[in-house]
């Protein structure tokens, strides 16, 4: 059984061909349009994300199949305490392929090593989001003709934006393409997507405090919210708070081909009056969306018998995952599994939360 | 693209192609059942309102059509603090057409002047409820086989009732149509709708308290429900409560083919011992209510490509709307503007939520 | 019009023919895959079941039909004081058969004799709840390849649970079926199941605090869940968690064709390691649920002009219902009605929850 979890489950080459199919359903629709008659998708959204849930279920129905499920944890089973795991299990007798969405990081992972069905991870608290990585390399796909030899920007909240996080792991596997940095220095990029990530890739990178500095370089600028409740004072955030605000003055600077995404909701960050701008590519983001979950839906069922070659991890008497978001801190008798990490010895990751485990000797 | 935000967006000749359309979806429903095969409305209620949504849902699914959305604000993008003018940006790349509830006056008007697809409202706030207004029509015509030459009772709470004023609007486009506006005087029809709608076009009304009084005269009389919260003593509601509960006393005087009308829900204005008078045909405009919404599915389906008529409005440096629960109170970057009333000079209301502007020297 | 508010409503044979067809539907799906193509089932859920409404809108969809509804009473109409007969007879202009869960007992009967279209009861409050019982008639036949002849044990809260009272009431018309009831005194089964049930049917019983003791001579194995809040003291509750636990262990006793039953969710009262026992039949209980509501459906939509026989009660008026979880207490202007009860003299229930009526001069 094939899911999707996290990005790197799929080869470059599996993305490649998400992407082609992707454009072929957006150019020949009715090719597909029965293509999941009688298949039923379930959505389980333990917690609200409006804009991903009708996205899959709009997808769905293009493919000619139904829905089920919920939209909220309150109207579910987990408010009277039934596990990740059963859940899996009773939705793989009602419908085809679940996607979940889940405040707890791994609960998705937890899920799909139950289902009988594939399982596709819709966010997992502030863990993976892969359907909207591939949503965003299928806009610079449509919107560059490639993914390789680009400058991508990343601006706003660097240190929380899962979704920025992720983007950068899947660039890392193409040639060439340059990273720039723009945040306030509170909210930088994490030190272990630098380790991790870039420096582990090879990649090019710089960080920098100043859009308008940054913006002319720039292929591809990704925008991202700043959230009050981010910052420690409010001062600070008064003061830089509109040095983040993408304007029309700002994108005179820019390139006359750049692109602008956005992985939406947006609050104030990219001025309503850019919306004209043939350079703003975030609502055509949001229809590539629902191309590539319609994609993802037509290959995951395709392949339902095909082996996944997984880690299945290994138990580890003296290590244990601390994070309290972790899934492995709610689930009954699900014991806590780990993986070690390329170059670094004595480290250990939950293959769940993927957060460091800690020696119990240092507890 | 041609949107029903408010009923007058319509012709005359346009609601009597709708009310044809849903006579002759009633009489052959299989020569529908495919018409919408393919296509998906989104059903955004950012307030919850089951029969309205249900009706749209149910009327959806007649014609062959899928239904995606929400049916309340908590688990919508809303609450990440999204414009409604982003959110039907972004829903127009899942659907193909819209039916929207907000608790705001003029936030479908905002939508529909986003959204790439149609936009029905189907209810804002206080404001309109334009679809209900077409299911009193369509039930009045087909009980009564015309809409012209009746005389209209409307008892119950004139003051708030949406319903009835959209409905007594719609009734002033047809001849010889007489109003008896029936309730106490804490709940009186509002004078505006008595100069703007009844004077204006010379329609002939009178005002009673006595729901008894008035019965003899009535071909149609529509209830409403009187809240113990519009009273600000409770004496005077314990006293009038009872004189505007319809029975099957009451009921005696009325004319053999009065037609009892309610836009539903109901708590104990009518006895439900009238449920079994042929008279009362408040569960036959519920069916009524699903009839004329797929006909107007249809209808702006169809109507798709056609450039829609509509008054702008103009910015005005010197007026404002001060209602806290129009639209422009909280939507980012949307500019208030105004149009002049009809007959009045310097008179301008917001074109969202159609209450007066204030000029700016009397605030 | 055939509803199914009880499973007492079906004769024996009816039971026969639903199991049959739900078997038929197993081994060949595409025979029903049109069934109910163009029809709708409204699942109306005043209080969240997550697994009870998927279960029905899946078995809906693989019928070929759709679904409308809502998961919650705070999204739905009766926040706003309608009656459970006005919803009922709103719904039927929306759908062709309605599915109804709520909290208060007699609900869904009251909504059966006002609606025109089917009514299913998923479940009133700590009443009954039909389809569980005959998923669980289901996966018996299915299991063990008849219903009769069989030692059926019960584990776990005897006394609340609604799921294990009916089920016994199904058993009561099978030949020979023996009944082991397992748990502690505090959570023993009511004595009116006793005597009104076993007793009166002649059924073998005995009572045990053992479940080790009890395993061996077992067939089935029906467990259920025991709440803390159930009891007095924690005391009690923490000495007797364990001892209703399923454990491999304790598996070690059973029969090797024994069956495990479980109308989950569980949260830890069967181990997680049974899972994989081939004896361990809840996860294949919970794909018999949506085969049975698929005949379920087919079954009152085929029968839908077939009068029902049924028992109208009668008003008494020295008698009263006194439950505040009964229907009675909140629905306008619903006469309440009683049955006399089979060999008992004066003794009265309410036709709506089946609580014993109070005479007047008691209170």
């Amino acid at each position: 059984m094939r899911s999707l979890i996290d990005i790197v489950d799929f080869s470059l080459e599996e993305v490649e061909e998400l992407i082609q199919v992707a454009c072929d359903i957006d150019a020949h629709p009715e090719k597909y349009a029965e293509a999941c008659k009688g298949k039923k998708l379930a959505t389980l959204f333990f917690e609200p994300s409006t804009r991903t849930r009708l996205s899959f279920e709009a997808a769905m129905y293009e493919l000619g199949g139904n829905v089920i499920g919920f939209s909220e944890a309150g109207s579910s089973s987990a408010s009277k305490g039934e596990s990740v795991a059963d859940t899996a299990k009773v939705i793989s007798c009602y419908a085809d392929i679940i996607a979940m969405r889940h405040p707890l990081e791994g609960a998705p992972l937890v899920a799909s090593r139950n289902a009988t069905v594939p399982v596709i991870n819709a966010g997992d608290g502030g863990h993976l989001h892969p359907t909207q990585t591939l949503t965003d390399l299928l806009t610079i796909h449509r919107e560059k003709g490639r993914i390789d030899n680009l400058t991508v920007g990343f601006c706003g909240d660097l240190k929380y934006g899962r979704t920025v996080h992720s983007l950068i792991s899947a660039l890392s596997r193409y040639q060439n393409v340059k990273i720039v940095l723009i945040s306030p220095k509170e909210l930088a990029i994490p030190d272990y997507v630098k380790s991790d990530v870039m420096d582990l890739n090879g990649m090019c990178y710089e960080e920098i405090e100043s859009l308008e500095k940054a913006l002319p370089e720039l292929d591809i600028l990704y925008m991202t919210r700043i959230q009050r409740e981010r910052f420690d004072d409010l001062e600070t955030y008064e003061r830089l708070k509109d040095s983040y605000i993408l304007t029309a003055e700002k994108m005179r600077d820019a390139k006359a081909d750049m692109c602008i995404l956005h992985p939406l909701p947006r609050v104030n960050e990219i001025s309503v009056e850019i919306d004209s701008d043939p350079r703003a590519c975030y609502f055509r983001q949001v229809l590539n969306g629902k191309l590539i979950r319609m994609a993802l839906i037509l290959k995951l069922l395709a392949e339902k018998d095909r082996e996944e070659d997984r880690d299945e991890g290994e138990e580890l008497s003296s290590f244990v995952c601390k994070n309290p978001r972790c899934i492995t801190s709610t689930e009954q008798e699900l014991n806590q599994k780990f993986r070690s990490v390329e170059l670094k010895e004595r480290v250990y990751r939950c293959i769940y939360c993927e957060k460091d485990a800690v020696h119990k000797e240092e507890i």
